[in-house]
């Protein structure tokens, strides 16, 4: 009988195993070159961590089950909650600010199509304690140090920033009641998903007039900040607004990233969350959604139990990004599983062991063909192994005995003693 | 509102992630000198995965779920099913043998106690493929390594080995039924756990006769293979056991490991698949129970769906290991957060930030105050860090500008040209 695994979950054998390594390794290195500590929680979360932030239908997205104790736990989702949970359980003796990343394992129970799966990775980098625009930057900067760490340049990907006070300023500026704005920035949401017509039709049926039609379809086609009008500027809500995205362009500039920037007034981000600065990294080629994005969340430390704290981060997966980078022809070659492969010639296995030995010894990653074949079946195996160096040990290893090494890629053979072999 | 966190899973500050990180990265440098690669399958598995192989009642020490379609899934307890699950599906085209480790999260619905969560770390390490005690001697030479790179010595903890079918042997030349193996193997197991008067109790309840009884005293007493008496050896059985365990032995000591490692004829290892030679990792003193442990498995394989293939190996928690390191000092100092921390003396920011890019570019973990405090401040927080360096930089960094370098430790300060700062 053949089990199935579980669908939209993934098995990782050797390949796909050191693919998911690698990105983790990068993701853990541009972590650390800011600054910032890895930190983790439990997978298995009570259910009301979520639901409480979310509401109650959260449940329906979430693997969730009963104890025999009757509490509801869940698989997380998301590690936000958890980092909330964390934070509020120490706040009194954290030291500020809170420099935390955590590299997840996340779970949601949602249709698995290309690029969404139910089990995913995931890694958040989160910064708490600083209100300026200098900690939205040192996030964005640690994304950008990630993405270019992974070999792409900005001309495949770019950073799209905007502001959720400068989209709620303008919203309001255009006299769209309070009630309209969740639904309002819904459909901006939509902006790069459905063509500009079906947009119109969705503002109409969210019962916005004319004026204000036209007045949000003009918005979406700024380029820039410069293309705001005089008019909308004299608002001091949309003027503060632009001048806190005008400190954060500049900090980025500081930061020596402008080139990967850019400022995009249709970036939303779903999440009810955000407070303040948002923002994504999309594919110049749009052959994907956004990879991934973050934002600031003033409120939401409070909200979920802890005292209110200004914060910004961001989560990226692994399954767009991973896409994107086979795409680009960015994934790694499959690692070697050895450097060195021991064969033996003849009958030596205990001369094998000891070379085999000496080389763990100084961390090497060695093999040895542990059925002891012929000589044509070990080099096979080296092979199989893709060890950059066969060493070829003789019926007689003395004391001062040399072995012979192969460069698997040269060809090359010379002769050398153990006690120099590796050094 | 405050949520707790799940009873026996734990939270994982900066230094709890520094130490489960230590260890984790020793668990794969171990395994990859041995020349072993790194594979992971889903946490989330079809509960039958289990129930399969150890009957209906272990879904009670399981966390499951019931999905929307009906289908029951699992937590998974232990990693070998998804091993055995990954073998079978691909078992035509992957390369013999196959020497494969993972590194886990895992879940047991237990009672949760002192070395026991419900939430924890294993770690694996499979060898399949290879019928020969040299396989299992490169097994336990992984273990030995691993307990040697994290500074534990021969002294501290020892391997103790037996064979399951040396146990057999001998129950059946004292005439002990076939259908009382099993209890009397998990009378054994229980050897180091209840005194001796009990072990005799316990075998009388189990329908030994006195003859019986006085036997299995008499074999627990063994100090080594020397003592097992020429009648038993003259059973073709017995023989052949002793031979094999005697070949074992003969390969740990040409892997240098002989002073790890001694026989001990009580070692059963509670789980019922174990085939051939059994083996588990003490401390010496006694104060925990068996460290981790692993054996052959000759069945499993075949039995969980796949082709029957010889195996060996073993996994390694890290909740009684992590005790035991703590317990005698192994554990690591803190990680520091940064190495360098950049300060600005008077209004410098912009060159703070062209210096903290300077050195995330030459891959240092390098911190600044984002809330620009005081000299004084910042000082304080590069101490919060444990930074390695603090870099001063004063309010005219030019092209060919210096900076002055304070070593925390010594205190000393130099002047340095930003071009050659961490070069």
């Amino acid at each position: 009988m053949k089990i199935q695994q579980v669908r939209g979950t993934r098995d990782f054998y050797p390949e796909d195993m050191a693919f998911r390594q690698w990105l983790v390794e990068h993701w853990r290195q541009a972590s650390r070159r800011a600054g910032f500590v890895e930190v983790d929680g439990p997978e298995l979360e009570p259910l009301e961590l979520y639901t409480d932030k979310s509401g109650p239908e959260i449940a329906e997205q979430l693997y969730w089950l009963q104890d025999k104790g009757g509490r509801k736990l869940a698989l997380r989702p998301e590690f936000t909650p958890t980092l909330a949970r964390m934070i509020a359980a120490r706040q009194a003796s954290l030291p500020e600010p809170i420099r935390w990343f955590n590299i997840s394992r996340c779970f949601r129970y949602e249709r698995a199509q290309k690029g969404r799966l139910r089990e995913f990775f995931q890694w958040n980098v989160d910064l708490v304690g600083v209100e300026g625009e200098i900690a939205d930057a040192e996030c964005i900067s640690i994304a950008v140090d990630l993405v270019r760490s992974l070999g792409l340049t900005p001309e495949d990907v770019q950073v799209k920033i905007n502001d959720r006070r400068l989209l709620a300023a303008l919203v309001r500026h255009l006299g769209i009641a309070e009630d309209r704005v969740p639904v309002v920035f819904g459909i901006l949401d939509k902006r790069d998903k459905v063509p500009p017509e079906t947009l119109s039709v969705m503002m109409a049926e969210a019962g916005l007039e004319a004026a204000q039609r036209e007045g949000l379809s003009r918005i979406l086609a700024w380029k820039g900040l410069g293309d705001i009008d005089a008019q909308e500027l004299a608002t001091p809500e949309v003027h503060a607004a632009v001048e806190a995205l005008r400190r954060l362009f500049g900090f980025l500039e500081a930061y020596g990233i402008a080139e990967w920037c850019r400022f995009d007034i249709g970036i939303v981000r779903g999440l009810a969350y955000y407070t303040g600065p948002v923002w994504e990294v999309y594919d110049l080629k749009g052959e994907f959604r956004a990879i991934f994005g973050g934002g600031r969340y003033d409120r939401l430390l409070g909200e979920l139990g802890g005292k209110a704290m200004p914060a910004c981060g961001f989560g990226c997966g692994d399954v767009v990004l991973g896409l994107l980078l086979e795409e680009r022809g960015l994934r790694p070659e499959a690692q070697r599983s050895a450097e060195y492969f021991v064969a033996a010639e003849g009958d030596s296995s205990a001369g094998v062991l000891r070379v085999v030995r000496h080389l763990r010894e100084r961390n090497f990653p060695t093999q040895y063909d542990l059925k002891g074949g012929n000589l044509k079946r070990q080099m096979k195996k080296a092979a199989d192994a893709a060890a950059r160096f066969v060493v070829i040990v003789g019926p007689v290893l003395a004391a001062g005995g040399t072995v012979t090494v192969r460069d698997m890629q040269s060809g090359e053979q010379r002769e050398v003693p153990l006690e120099s072999l590796g050094g």
